[in-house]
Formats: C-alpha cells, structure tokens, sequence
C-alpha cells in the first residue's frame, strides 16, 4: 500500500537534534528505542518528537509488502476465522498482507515477540483477545507502530486503542430472554475468570436476575474456556445434579455446541426439557438443531473497524474515538422455550 | 530463523559470469527475473546457474523477520483453520511468522500478488487448493522462493512439490461403508467440477458401485461447493424427488451439516430415514448430533508436512519426495446405518 503523505511538514531528526542539543545519533537511538541513552535525556528528546508531531517518515514500499500483524491469544475454532475475515475485507482492497502470530494462550506477548515485531516494522498491530504491557506499549509508541486491540481484558491501560462489543448488555438481554420465558433455575456457563468479556456477561446474567427479584444460586455459575469440551463438561454435571436448571447460558456458541452434546448424552430434548442461549452468533448458530438462540456480536465489523482505525494510525491520522464498543443483539431462533 | 549454512560451497555471481561470458549484471538480471535479458543469453545464465546449484545466499535476518506466505484458495471455515494450526505447530518452534492471504476464490494468483511475493522475499509459498500458472513457476524458481503445494488442483505441473491426502480411496471406502449396509439409492455431492480432490472422491465412489456391479444413477450425482449452502440446496432437492436415495455421501463435513439440515426441515430421522456420510472429519463431525460418520483425512499433518518441505527447500535441502499423499481412513459414528 502506498500511504498518501500528510499535509503537515513533519521536522527532520537534525531538527529535533539541534532543539534538544544533543546529536543525531542519540535522537536515532531514542527512534530506535535503543537502550543506551540517559533516562533525562531520552525524555527531553521524546518531548521535542512529541512537540513537533515527529513522525517517521514512511518508506515508499514496494507493492505487497505492506504488512499488518495480528496476533491472537489463541486460533479459536470458526471464532478466529470470523475475526480474519472481518480484517481480510479491509486490507485486501489496501493491498496490505496479514502476518498471523499466536500466544499460545498466554494475554501477554514475551521480548522475543515484540523484538521480532521491532524488526519486522508491520504498518501496525491488531490483538485479539491479548494486549501488550505497559512497557510493550512504551516500545512501540516509541517506534510509531501503532496498536488496537480487539475484544481487550480487563487490564489494558485506557491508553490502547481498542474495539469490542458491550458484553454486559448481551448477558443481560439473554438472562432476560429466559426469565421472561417463565425460567427461574438458570444456568450459566461463563468463559475464563480473567477475560474481560467473559466478566461482563456474567455481570451482565447478575444484573437480569437483580432486576427480577431473583436471587442466583452459586450453585449454577460456571466458568468454561469458551470451547465445546468446556461446555459438555459443565453441562453433564449441571444436568445431572439434584436440581436441575431448566435452562443454560452457555455464554459462547462453541460452548452450546458442547451442552447440546450433553443433552443429547442424558436424552433431554432442546428446547422442551432445557432451554440453551449461545453468545457470538457464528454460522454454527444456525447449522445446528435445533438452530441455537444466542446473543450476536458482530465479530467482521468488529474486526474491520478494529483494522481501519489501524491503518488509520498508521498514516498519522487520529481515530475520531480511541473506544468502540459494538452493540449486541438476541437474536431468537428454536433453542429456547417456555419452561414446562 | 537463522537457516543453517549447507556444506558444499556455492559458486559466487562472479563465477557465473565468468563461465558464461557475460556481466555480473547480466547474471543479477536473470536472478531477479527482469525481462531485459536476451532469452539465448538467459538460456544459458540458467544453465551454469543450475549446473552450479547456485542458491541465492540467505542473508542472516533479524529474529522474528522470516516468513513463510500461505495461500489460500478461500478462507473456508473449520477447514481453514485446521490447515493454519498443521502450518502453526512447526513455524512457530521454527520462530517464522506466517503471510496470510488468499485468491478470493480464484485457482490461479495474478501477477500482482506475484510481484508482491518477488518484493516480500519470503521463506517459501504454501499454496492451499491454488497453484501457480507454468509463467509463475518459473519466476518463483528463478527467484529461488521454494514452493509446496497442498491439496492440489487436477493443473498442476508435476515439478510442483504438493502433498495430498488420498481422496479417490477416501470416496471408495466411504460408498463400500454404505453399500455394505445395503444402500442401493446412494447419492454423492461432490465438491466444485474443477478441483482435484472432488473428481477423485467421485471416481472412488463411482469404483465401489463398479466392484459391487451397481450402477450409478446420474440423478444422483450432484456437485456443490463444499459449504452449508451447497448441501442444504442439493440434499434439499435430492430429500424431494420422485425416488429418494437412502444415502447421501456428502463430500465434505460442511456439506453434510447442510445435508443434516435439510433432514431435519423435512422431517427425516439419520440414520433411520436416511445415512449420511461426509469427508475431512473436522472437530464438527463429532459435535453435530448424530455424530457424523467420515472419512479422515489429517489436515493438520499435511499442512505440517508441507511446511516441513518447504523450510527444507529454503535451506537449500532437497526433500526425499516431491509428492506426497496421506492415508485417508473411515471413521464411523452415528450417522450411517443399515437401510431400512
């Protein structure tokens, strides 16, 4: 992609030398983040680059080499695809290419990752589900390789760029959806403690009970790992307890995936003997049967607005908001029923 | 990666020239695959470079700067992602990052992304159900960008290093598996008419009929495009018709969950009403209920194979074969049974 330049003169390194009074070496090695330069005089350098809106120059790059990083947490299933979709729209008509990375699992990148990305000098960085640490953060401000984070937990410093979903406001329309059907013992399958995402839905599952004067039973609140094997896990023993809840929020569709699968093992039937909500809506959602009622969030645009904003950044131009959060929706289809 | 130095020594541009009778300039034109060289001149630089075993010498790259290109035909869901992860489990030990994109359904790239390649200077290609026209071939070669393909299409040249899986197999065992359950009415719905592995899974299912001196009722055979949709549409048709077959072989995982919602629109129980029978054996075919019987084939192993290959290839080793094919196996669940 070639960038369209920007309007304003941006100063050269020689300049923000002479301000600072120190050589054009030491500026370089600030730009570089190089670590051989005094604290006091790092800072009097980065505050003349701040002063002047200093930004490095873009080389003019040959066709297609233009790169975007995105790095996952982790590649979940038809989830991740969705995500590579909705950023694929993006930067295949900006002839940018995607450079796919992993964690592994891990929320947080290692040196080595972060050195790489130093070297590789991509237009930009999308995480998903992950997010760098606050010196992470310093590096790459430092080298003006913007970041935006998709879906972020809950300690990503309000500096990050980031674009999500309102997570509380679908576990709150889901939990709604199933008190209003008459269901009182509900469960709920949330994803991992630490997750961001996976906190708000559950506020969002307290909230709807709040409202109705229903108290939560411990008991029925469960944490998984958003995949099917945590769902069957949590639903075989939830559904095999002494009380059985008549209906399961299963907090992802991948999770549904798997209390669909418990279900059948016991022989109870969706919707008749348990009502199931997913969350997400991927295309699984309307495969299955019974076609699962689940919450959507729209995981391409999410990933597309992500992606613009970072080529945006990346040609110097400011997003008009640093925060998105996309609404989410119910979207009802035939797992879920009136408790018998 | 820092890829290990090979043994023999390679002869210098120099050396070439010398040899020849040309310039180093020339010598360098015809490495870097520009135009402007005489073809009898050319000729002959390629002839002392491949009597030479010429390789281009790997600069020594910053850690986390290698990178292989993956290519893909299209992003098609589960299946996709489980080539990714095959690609994943050995760049990422290897610290090699991987370029994604793909042809947006076309089997052939255009010169475009081919100048993007020449630009990037990868590691290698992975082409994923997509090759290179005989043009292309040659300017990846004379570039010294190895190349694999991985599922390849029905054109490729057999100087293309590809690893398969062994489809017409596949398509035998799975029509003998519903033969032997006394299916007589037994229906395909094979993938695209122009991909390789479609034609071969037909020609198995058309051999099984030969060996048990059944015939194939034309009515039957259907082509559809691996996805949801392609299975509802054709199995939608197939469920309606006059004389309903009492088996679908649906050709791939997706394609069968397309069969299993059409099934269920209309009514029919699997297995009692009617087998079902898909391909690739994707984590949904055990999900789904009923679990699906498949036929396996290990994309993550091919797709790992084919990177293996293909860093060897960078390293300048050559593989022990340029052609490979996986073993395909049935794996039988809960979706066919004995015709009623």
């Amino acid at each position: 992609m070639t960038l369209p330049t920007n309007g304003a003169a941006s100063p050269t390194i020689a300049t923000i030398a002479g301000e600072v009074g120190v050589s054009v070496t030491t500026v370089s090695k600030v730009l570089n983040g190089r670590a051989d330069v005094a604290p006091e005089t790092r800072a009097r350098v980065e505050a003349s680059l701040r002063r002047h809106q200093y930004r490095r120059r873009t080389r003019r790059q040959p066709v297609g080499t233009a790169q975007l990083d995105v790095v996952f947490h982790e590649y979940a299933s038809a989830w991740a695809m969705e995500i590579i979709r909705g950023i694929d729209a993006v930067t295949t008509p900006a002839d940018v290419q995607i450079g796919l990375s992993h964690l592994d699992g891990q929320h947080r990148p290692d040196q080595r990752w972060l050195d790489g990305v130093l070297a590789r000098r991509p237009l930009g960085v999308l995480f998903v589900l992950c997010t760098v640490t606050d010196a992470q953060r310093h590096q790459l401000e430092r080298q003006r390789i913007p970041f935006v984070v998709v879906d972020s937990d809950s300690a990503t410093s309000a500096a990050v760029p980031t674009v999500g979903a309102n997570n509380w406001n679908g576990g709150l329309l889901a939990t709604r959806h199933l008190i209003g059907l008459g269901h009182r013992r509900i469960a709920i399958i949330a994803g991992q403690r630490d997750v961001l995402c996976s906190q708000a839905r559950l506020a969002g599952f307290r909230s709807a009970h709040d409202e109705a004067g229903l108290p939560v039973d411990p008991e029925l609140v469960r944490h998984g790992n958003f995949f099917v094997g945590g769902g069957f896990e949590h639903a075989m023993e939830l559904l095999t307890g002494p009380r059985r809840p008549t209906a399961v929020f299963a907090g992802s569709d991948m999770q549904s995936v798997g209390v669909y699968r418990a279900a059948r093992r016991l022989g109870l039937r969706i919707p008749d003997d348990l009502s199931v909500i997913g969350y997400d809506n991927l295309p699984v959602a309307e495969w299955i049967g019974p076609a699962l009622t689940t919450v959507n969030q729209p995981l391409r645009d999410m990933a597309g607005t992500a992606t613009r904003m970072l080529l945006d950044l990346a040609r110097g131009v400011e997003p008009a908001t640093r925060r998105i959060d996309f609404v989410t929706e119910l979207v009802v289809r035939e797992s879920t029923a009136e408790v018998s």
